[in-house]
């Protein structure tokens, strides 16, 4: 293993920056990277169509005739690319309804889109789907200072919600890499993770309630605001998480934790990943509710974010490096908490190397070269992206697995990040440039090998277009049974976000 | 308001005793009690049906003709009789499987049965639906004490289930008042909430995965034992407080979280709601995330646990009572959380006396005191139960406006007791027997109140018979359609504990 990564290293020191300014080239179109994907029944999109779009939102209306749809049909990936000829902007859930009730109608397939910051290629049109952007849809409606709850509109992006709610001692439950542009309504929809599920939970945990509008049109108003509401059943966690394809959801409501009074980092460095393991279990124990964030980075991520972002570490070079941050009411017992956790790692040889940050813009900064390996990654051309959910012991086996066979087929990296605490790893492969060899030794290889360890083969990303035929690796042909089941009443005519989720049949 | 209340006082203490000996009395049918509501279209048992039984449950099938059904056809709470004249006892998945596709077959109406402790008349038959127990499935299949998940079977007991966690230092998320009797796949299909959601989450947040057998027969083994699991479709939330109308589940997977190493708890007396509002601020703030629950117990409350079960509490009499407890990885952390809170709700007056009790048999008899709030007040005869959730500043308004009018009406308390931290307040009016009278006088004007100030009728004992009229209240027109769109798919012929949760057509 070292002695191919010593050479693939060099390699990708000569090419990674040539290769990031050659993805402004065209990104091959989805149907024709994939032949086998059929187009389904739809209507194609025709001039009347065009003008009655026209008078449901006038002027925010895109088409290919007029404006540049390039980055509409794009993953940020770079690799799918739909054929859409028309975006529409719509700033109201009035007007979603009358869309999608037209859309409905006239059989037109349609793809919702937030910040499409999406790794699974489901934010994005496979054929020529009407694109529904949300962008537009950027009201905050109420934040409740007392009960800590925000509603706000689907296009809401992220971090701006964040520093809104930060001015009022709250926060967002949710944090991750690409917050700067994915879309509250993005997040909801595919139940997103990041960086602090472990303590603030996911999705299903924070989304009260919502507004969704369904294929036809209907406006499905469960907007709750309220921690607690057991009346019937939870129709909003039918829609987070299932990316589009049940209704586009137009509003939300989230509950918000206070701002904590004190915030700490620590950046390891440890010698190999037996250590990791026996450190986040100290962690756990030594740091129990103060633990806000637990994570790994591997020496080849790390080596991504030195080469590819010119950043540079706080530590030497070392086989893994964890961030631990904790979050708590009293600055100086959380010290004295992490102090004895860094005493009991440290004589037990566990972390060869440590720092602990307090001060804000540092946190910042560290915090930085853990969200930007995802970027730092792409630039070296091409991205094979894997989010698996896997047991303890097994974190992170998929890079022995794989390493060897990838890079002697030409893979540059090999590698392994993503959230300890959850059992989330994010194994990455990166080329130069798409390769179908490399794609046929990862898949389904990778999905077989998860499945076999029990795990789950996406743990945050979904499912969109990527996986879709890979779903039956994680769920009974049953439960896929009464997916289709819940689709075909929810939207009959399969209009929304269609190829994504669902198998092929 | 003082006046009422010190006659109804002297009247309880006279009857209560004398009430609660008297109901081993039968209580009325519910078919005779709420006249207007109509038996659907099934199938009546028949000999034909019990020897089928037989043949997939031999021994199992308990009959009307040789054994009393009594404690199966009768809800906890003693308002509602169903006339079932078979009980099944199934002891796995499979068998589950079995009985339902019978059913279904042969459209016989089945109710799923856990404990039998829902306070929404849910668990129990209306008319003669056939009694699906699950009380012989509770096995526990694993427990991982890396990841603190639990998979066991439906039947098992809360208090069981908890006791057996201990001994690995994990614990279940959650905990109620019936946790002596309740089965955790009823707390499950109800999403129960109780007394700690304020700290460790509710059911949805919790529960990773479940089996559930649907109405003809099929079983959706949806799992996931794991935190992050994004595969399509959030199938197991939609069985989570669907209350068996959806598919009765089986095996459940819960996320538990370790013991804490220390634990506190404050039991302190108040003069006013507004005092009781400050605290809970002041709480978040000191206690922030260690504060492991937030219960409130009014004057009458209090007195009913003193009258009716014989206990005694720790405080003299106050108009309110708060207990605040604090779980937490350091006890010297905590302590110095707890003395620094205590000194300033004393310095601000909001606390008039107050007692901090760490010793464990002392805090279960505190806690105690608050769990046995239901069973007291149900020793004064008959308990019109509510449960909703309400705006912090609205918390306790539901007691000034009823006191009155029901007191003068023949109730004997009217009081309040619940989850401050979550505004989840448990609205409770006794009379020594049901009164049409009483009722007509709390409903629906408690849930047009309710609504009218935002709150959600059903905050965690869910819908059942008894709400399902009211659903309106809380839910749109839309949202109640796909409830209705979601049941017609996953039930065609309603077999599933018709009668509840949907309202009637």
């Amino acid at each position: 293993m070292q002695r191919i990564y010593s050479s693939s290293l060099q390699k990708i020191n000569q090419i990674s920056q040539k290769c990031w300014k050659s993805t402004s080239t065209r990104v091959e179109l989805t149907q024709v990277r994939y032949p086998k994907l059929k187009r389904g029944n739809y209507s194609v999109i025709s001039d009347k169509h065009i003008s009655t779009f026209e008078k449901i939102i006038p002027g925010r209306v895109l088409t290919s005739a007029t404006d540049d749809l390039e980055s509409f049909n794009t993953d940020w990936l770079r690799t799918a690319r739909g054929n859409s000829s028309v975006v529409l902007k719509p700033k109201s859930t009035e007007e979603v309804s009358e869309i999608l009730k037209f859309c409905n109608q006239e059989r037109l397939a349609v793809c919702p889109q937030g910040g499409n910051t999406g790794l699974v290629a489901g934010s994005v049109p496979v054929f020529d789907e009407v694109i529904l952007n949300l962008s537009l849809m950027r009201k905050i409606e109420s934040i409740d200072t007392a009960s800590g709850v925000i509603v706000c509109e689907a296009g809401c992006i992220l971090e701006e919600l964040d520093n809104v709610l930060r001015e009022k001692d709250l926060m967002m439950p949710l944090d991750l890499g690409a917050k700067g542009s994915c879309q509250i309504g993005g997040n909801v929809s595919t139940n997103a993770g990041g960086l602090r599920l472990l303590r603030y939970g996911s999705m299903h945990a924070n989304t009260l309630g919502l507004i969704a509008v369904k294929a036809d049109g209907t406006v499905v108003d469960a907007l709750n605001c309220l921690k607690k509401d057991n009346t019937g059943y939870a129709l909003h966690h039918l829609f987070v998480g299932s990316e589009g394809t049940l209704g586009v959801v137009t509003k939300v409501a989230i509950q918000c934790p206070r701002v904590p009074q004190a915030v700490s980092l620590m950046f390891l460095g440890l010698s190999d990943f037996a250590s990791v393991m026996e450190t986040t279990q100290r962690a756990k124990g030594f740091l129990g509710e103060i633990l806000s964030s637990c994570e790994l980075m591997d020496l080849e991520c790390a080596d991504a974010v030195v080469q590819n972002m010119k950043l540079k570490l706080p530590l030497e070079r070392m086989p893994f490096y964890m961030l631990l941050e904790t979050s708590g009411s009293n600055a100086a017992h959380d010290e004295e908490k992490l102090n004895a956790f860094l005493e009991a790692v440290m004589n037990q040889g566990l972390v060869m190397d440590g720092t602990v940050i307090t001060e804000p813009s540092r946190l910042k900064a560290v915090w930085h070269l853990r969200e930007c390996i995802a970027e730092a990654l792409l630039r070296d051309g091409y991205v094979y992206k894997y989010d698996v959910t896997l047991p303890a012991q097994k974190f992170y086996d998929l890079v022995p697995f794989f390493n060897d066979k990838l890079k002697e087929a030409g893979a540059l990296r090999c590698c392994a990040f993503g959230h300890l605490g959850d059992g989330n790893v994010h194994f990455n492969v990166t080329s130069t440039e798409f390769s179908y060899k490399l794609l046929g030794l990862i898949e389904p290889s990778i999905y077989e090998w998860t499945s076999k360890h029990r795990g789950s083969i996406s743990a945050e990303h979904g499912i969109g277009l990527k996986k879709r035929d890979f779903l039956k690796f994680s769920k009974t042909a049953e439960a896929i049974e009464m997916m289709r089941d819940i689709k075909q009443v929810m939207d009959p005519n399969g209009i929304l976000n269609p190829y994504k989720v669902l198998p092929a049949i």
